[in-house]
């Protein structure tokens, strides 16, 4: 890391600061300029948070630049290879472009069975629905619980689509686990570090939504807490952040796609409709995720959206998905994937 | 609420949206401008965030817009009055000013007790320490856990300042409420829903911090799950929201305190610490939060913050902390409160 | 419009409200609800901001909700094709993609020759440039002023490229206007409406870049401003905005562009060198681009951008950029649109 | 300057940086760690932000961190002293609390002359008006341009306030310099850096707002382009900036006041009412710009705001703000301010 001192620092507040470093097992490199000094401080990174902070507080520093990266087991840099995770012959982070599509809420029978079969026939492999829904309102819709769990599991039995559903608090684990193929975290959880923890030590892939208003570090450092509890199968995916705009429901940061993959070997996905919030913006931007080189979206069908508990105006209706299906299915082509 | 119809919407979309609209019990009131059509829906606000979802998948809608708040239960429109919590003599939302103070983690004896004393001498009333540490890696102090709370209740009984300490998951709560006086929900929890409903069955205050990428309706709407489950003793704070501006850790929302203090009967105090990240900005900014209006203070204190596990460049020395105290009495005397 | 009224307000109140809005020529449509009175009013749109500005300070008013887009001669209300701009037999917002390429400022004449030369080998139609630069610091390279121009000019006669620069005040037009094919308006100018009037009287299409802290509707309000004085010709610019995430230099708004698109009858193009900061995002970013249905791409090359006055790292080499024009061509034959 | 290398960075390519470093004057000095090589460079600091634009491009560089801060004249580093700002005895950035007051937009003679009578009675000692206004839309009133000059300095005759109001294009400057005796640049040219430049030649001060989303340093940049061109009486002014939050109309940064004092010897004043947009919040608002140490402020009122042309809604009445000086008259006893 590098010290940067105030420009008038008195030299016993530079020694102190030296002696400060070496007592953390660093070694101090000084660079004295015209104006101020800037202090190197090289080791092995252990503990480094803290040592920023410490150093932060320590009289005459005027700020403290960490030099590496915070993450490790994601990063770029320990691992070159990607990470490609396989379920059953379906690859995520490979060659594979895969499609998650359903309802944002299991509603009733019906509806989760039919919206699987229509999805499965455009080309997705993996069937979204929320069991478990976290709204802003309490008095809104809160989810089926169990019983949608189990609509999921018919849905899958029937279709062969994996299941991918939301888990929201650490005393559903269990029970989840016993339905769903992909732990999904939602953007509200992602620094629900308990959370995280748990599912570090659950054997399937979570997908790790990033928060609406966190940066790509915090993304990876909230994988980081999975990985680490080893868990290496988390698929990252991007939802649209908070800004000041309000046309859209979210501003979704196409571009956070290749710079995750440049930072991290983890698969990415790209949320449209969430990432939008209106249906008429979810094709044009799914085309842009092929573009950008995700490995695959999470889109919001449903066969009535007038209907839907939930997001109704962000869902496509099954015929409005086939269409986009074939749209991407030509960009696909080109960059030589396959649904 | 408000239906506003696409400009070139037809009369059978319309039709069909007032059927839509009575289906649900609402009455109807369409008003033809010469460039479109406006539909006035009137109801009694039940399951209204579902309807508006579903209205705005309807064809021909151009946009659904609520006229009434979300919130009910911590909403000036039902309760004129003001929450005043009362705790053994202490007042939070009346007339006294309460300051709570405290480490940012318990992170040994001689530390919490310390601080514990100073800031009791200096006219905090509430000790705040973490015992379990929401961090942004893995890797990062975590937290004292069961021993943190041991030693603040430790604390406590030497002083006679009461707790706040923050809770992390819902598989706690039993164990932190043998320990706390009152609850801590910390910004990246705001929404995590099934916290707040389990805190919605304890005996006990929470402090409930903005999270970082929340609107005031959304801190109040999480307020509201705590409240609608029968707990109605909610403290909100205000602790900086996260915008373009680095050279802060936050951007501190003044204006949300008397904005709050509008839209709500509950207290609303606020957290300098984070709200600057910087301990020079504490001092004046805490005068700014009496002046405008606010309940309280929670202010991190540190007896030597070079060594603090975290957060000590936010951190004031306790004599900072009694000089900050000096200032802020002499606008409580203008204000007519007391500490 | 639609004036909520608040919870309590008097019959005087609504009546008083309902006078005002007579007395604008609006006919008016109280919808009495068991909780509040709502208001709506039906006029030609006349003077609207003034109005809602007024109909907001009137007692017993809680909000005025406009229903009318502000925009009217830019938006698709009034005309449903397309605006196709025609320089020359090149064709912008038609069936072309067309990419305009060259250094952030023009710096000395074997640079911008050697440029131009290269990017429109790549299939480049237009020359971008900058003589007269808008900077944060005052101390730092301002741009060649009249010489860039007359560089940029000799570059068009050897090539055949359009040009398109930057005009930073209205003081300067009359000179830029003896260059220039395009004046570009960046994004600091975006609301610098003295500017935006007089660039409405000019015969010759504005590239209109929109600003890092504004909304979709304020960019069309500001193409407004210039279609509003007489000239149609102009062309939006998406170049990302600003938001808490550090990574990239802004935030591309990349459902923007369709957005726009249904909002209004304007050509849209995409920047990615602004949009992202960082030359290896910028191939990914223009593929999407091109998926999402953009017009055309602005992006900085420079033939050394380790010598470059500004903006070396969001620049391509002409090699890069190369190596991009051919990824971007297997999408145009998707879309059957041609370079 | 650091520049820290990519972890694979070859000594070749160290070598490059190092002599690269030293072709610009610089000093190079390596730090060789465990994971990395980072080199600090120290030189004089001229031509700094083209170096490191330049070296952020260079191969095997990761990034590069400049240390000084990058303003000079404005900055605390140069000038330890305040910067008091005398005009016929009212002095702004000393012990006085100077307030701004009167309409947006000067209308007709009597609104502005009653208000500067009332606003005087008050206390305010500068009468604010525009008569040049920056609207949004090309078809809101646009204000009354010379004659609203004229009507202002009537006020000014009759009252002795001093008068404040916006400048929006260099054209005009030479006409308002007639009129006027402060320059107010307004949020949305805070880096028209044309209308900057020709500020610094003028002989009077500029009350510079800050750009809705600009940084601190930005805003200090602006400032820094005035000063450098010879005028060093420049008023910061905080008037909110964009965020997330729609409640208010900007989120005022109340922290930047005591962080701009900080950074820099120049007066900091504040605008609670675009800050807030809201009346109800300017009395408390402003009460905390007290607190926070600000050195004046600048608000709208209108002798009746139903019937403004413009931002009624966040405009006191002269009443209302008569009572806002008496509230915030107590603290200024408690600073040791005078009005």
């Amino acid at each position: 890391m590098i010290i940067s001192m105030l420009r008038g620092a008195t030299p016993e507040q530079i020694e102190h600061v030296c002696d400060k470093i070496k007592s953390f097992g660093y070694s101090v490199h000084p660079i004295k300029g015209e104006e101020r000094t800037v202090i190197g401080a090289i080791g092995d990174g252990k503990d480094k948070d803290r040592i920023i902070s410490v150093m932060e507080s320590v009289p005459g520093v005027e700020s403290v630049i960490p030099i590496l990266q915070p993450f490790k087991l994601v990063g770029r840099e320990l691992k070159k290879g990607k990470t490609v995770i396989q379920m059953d012959g379906l690859t995520i982070g490979g060659d594979q472009f895969v499609v998650m599509a359903g309802p944002c809420s299991v509603e009733y029978r019906e509806q989760i069975l039919t919206t699987a079969e229509k999805v499965k026939a455009a080309g997705a492999r993996i069937l979204r629905g929320g069991a478990y829904k976290p709204r802003t309102s309490p008095y809104d819709f809160q989810g089926l619980e169990e019983e949608g769990l189990k609509l999921l599991a018919e849905a899958r039995e029937r279709t062969g689509l994996k299941i991918v559903t939301e888990i929201i608090t650490t005393e559903n684990i269990d029970l989840v686990n016993e339905y769903t193929d992909i732990f999904q975290v939602g953007a509200r959880n992602m620094q629900n570090f308990a959370l995280l923890k748990r599912l570090g030590r659950v054997k399937k892939p979570v997908l790790l939504k990033r928060g609406m208003m966190s940066t790509l570090k915090e993304l990876l450092m909230s994988a980081e807490y999975i990985v680490s509890q080893g868990n290496p199968e988390v698929i990252l995916c991007e939802r649209g952040i908070r800004t000041f705009e309000t046309y859209t429901r979210n501003t979704l940061d196409i571009a956070a796609v290749p710079a995750l993959k440049q930072l991290s070997h983890l698969p990415v996905i790209v949320d449209p409709s969430h990432g939008t919030g209106k249906r008429s913006l979810i094709p044009p931007v799914s085309k842009a995720a092929v573009a950008v080189g995700a490995d695959g979206l999470i889109v919001e069908v449903h066969p009535n959206p007038e209907e839907a508990f939930s997001d109704g105006q962000q869902s496509l209706l099954p015929e409005e998905f086939a269409a986009m299906m074939e749209g991407i299915g030509k960009y696909l082509d080109v960059e030589g994937k396959r649904l």
